[in-house]
């Protein structure tokens, strides 16, 4: 395939406004979608779905989802129920995400664990799933539900890794490229994707959106990473640290443990592995983390993923769309500053 | 629609054989699906499927899926790929359930979660349901897909009802039909109306076989809340008494309840919503149902909805798999004896 301007470069503008602003009425349509499927009889539905709804996410994957369909020429109305879909895929997963990893903080308020328990977060994400994929259906693409349905099992699949192998220091930067590809690029891939799936497009303009999302995904998670790290809980909408405490083991700590003299790689097994993770190791494990450049050489892959990701969207034919796909790359690697 | 054999009673034969043995050839291959969905490079994955798969549930929803293609002259194999998909749907309820109401056992044997703790179910669960929307996609029916994504979302939201509202003893026998249709009917309708659907059966066949389901799942789940006081824990698979201590309240219940005394109401009321649920209340609830002749009503009604399935199965031509259909019914209420 041809890129349309081989000599452009990453934008220096950053921002996530030119994608809002070109999804803006479709995403009206969204929103009003997403309300509608969190309806129920059973009270407590609506209730937990509105505390997530309300809570401010920036809806970044429905968004991709109709810009990759708007950059095909798309002019029905399929993509807003593949967009919503989508965004009730990612919130069932955050439900769950929760219960497991024990999180009492998201976006900022208390997580629905902690003000309606564990089990009714549970089956309300199971109930969200099920509307998203009753909503899919409704679209008719066996195509796109080919692709949605994939990339659930894989984020499942994905999470359970991280739960059970990754636990361990001796996990590589390979293996955990393949878990965070399954548990969070997979979603961005399938968002993407469905968008010249649903316009029509043919199989080379698909795979082409489903690098781009695939890429973007991957960068946006190692940025997550470093900013487990290096961000405030305001701006995390979590707790600064949360990632050390659970145990969770994130590209920059893989680095550092692997630059690591003998002494720093016991602390690394002593606070992921055993849970000696309290205010003084998180202490510790920063000051590791800086002298070894981990956070810096994470934002260096993360910068590497986003560059694949830029040069699928440089290669659209020209249009809005593609302007806002391509500055929202820069947006999420940027993001960290 | 005319019924085949009008004058024809309930079988006295009650055998789960028939369908056995119809469906043997079939269930050969939906077992080796459901090993080839269970499977992942994540280790956890296959072993707890494992776990669950050989932990010997009858598997008759999958039964009842093959089955009712057969009944509408089908010899293709996509039945195969949703029934193992309906089973996946069940198995991943399963084991969200046992999360949700702290099961320790499982079929007679330790559940999921206390071997391998909440987090590990919850995930698995995920990632069985992603597999079985995967596989019902292969199949290519918009219609299947379609009854399939429906079920998914009212079990789900029949879940969170019980967990919410029904906890209450102003629970009233018509609001607890509706979780039953929700939480177990619902996956037996959808099982048996994909049958004709996929052997391409027009809408009044369709809608006969989802009647059948419905009102079998009905009869199946009232015989196990009978059973949950009258069983013994080998036959079970579970704890006699399992629904008393988890505060379910279920229609035994419920009938006991509303025909008992103030002083007995306010028994139900101790047991069921203040957790008062000890050895010797289970004894004094085992008492207060016989007294009100509260389990053989509760079968009473199981047996009104199995002479609706049966009815349904009766009114299909002539076939060995009719027959099958047929004696099924007889033997989910039979168990109870």
């Amino acid at each position: 395939m041809s890129v349309a301007n081989p000599a452009r470069e990453m934008p220096a503008r950053a921002s996530i406004e030119p994608i809002v602003r070109l999804t803006s009425p479709a995403m009206g349509e969204v929103n009003a979608m997403i309300l509608a499927m969190a309806g129920s009889n059973v009270a407590l539905i609506p209730e937990i779905a509105e505390h997530l709804i309300s809570s401010g996410g920036k809806r970044l994957r429905p968004m991709l989802t109709i810009a990759s369909a708007l950059a095909h020429g798309y002019s029905g109305d399929a993509h807003v129920k593949l967009a919503a879909s989508v965004e009730f895929m990612h919130t069932a997963t955050l439900l769950h995400d929760d219960v497991v990893d024990e999180s009492d903080l998201r976006r900022g308020k208390q997580s629905a664990r902690m003000i309606w328990g564990n089990q009714a977060s549970v089956l309300v994400g199971d109930f969200l799933l099920g509307q998203a994929f009753k909503t899919m259906v409704e679209v008719g693409s066996l195509e796109a539900l080919r692709i949605l349905s994939g990339a659930s099992a894989v984020i499942a699949e994905g999470e359970v890794w991280q739960l059970s192998a990754a636990k361990h220091m001796t996990t590589s930067e390979a293996d955990y490229l393949q878990v965070i590809e399954a548990k969070t690029a997979a979603l961005f891939a399938a968002a993407t994707e469905v968008g010249p799936v649903v316009a029509g497009a043919g199989p080379e303009a698909c795979a082409r959106m489903r690098d781009y999302g695939l890429h973007l995904g991957l960068a946006f998670q190692l940025l997550d990473d470093v900013l487990d790290y290096r961000g405030t809980a305001k701006a995390l909408g979590k707790n600064v640290g949360d990632d050390f405490r659970e145990g969770k083991i994130t590209l920059p700590v893989i680095l550092a443990h692997g630059r690591g003299t003998e002494a720093e790689r016991a602390f690394w097994r002593e606070a992921m592995e055993k849970g000696v993770n309290d205010d003084a190791a998180l202490a510790e494990a920063r000051r590791l983390l800086d002298r070894h450049g981990a956070l810096e050489a994470t934002i260096e892959r993360a910068r590497g993923f986003g560059n694949v990701a830029f040069s699928a969207a440089a290669s659209l034919p020209p249009s809005e769309a593609r302007e806002a796909l391509i500055e929202v790359v820069a947006f999420c690697i940027e993001r960290i500053n």
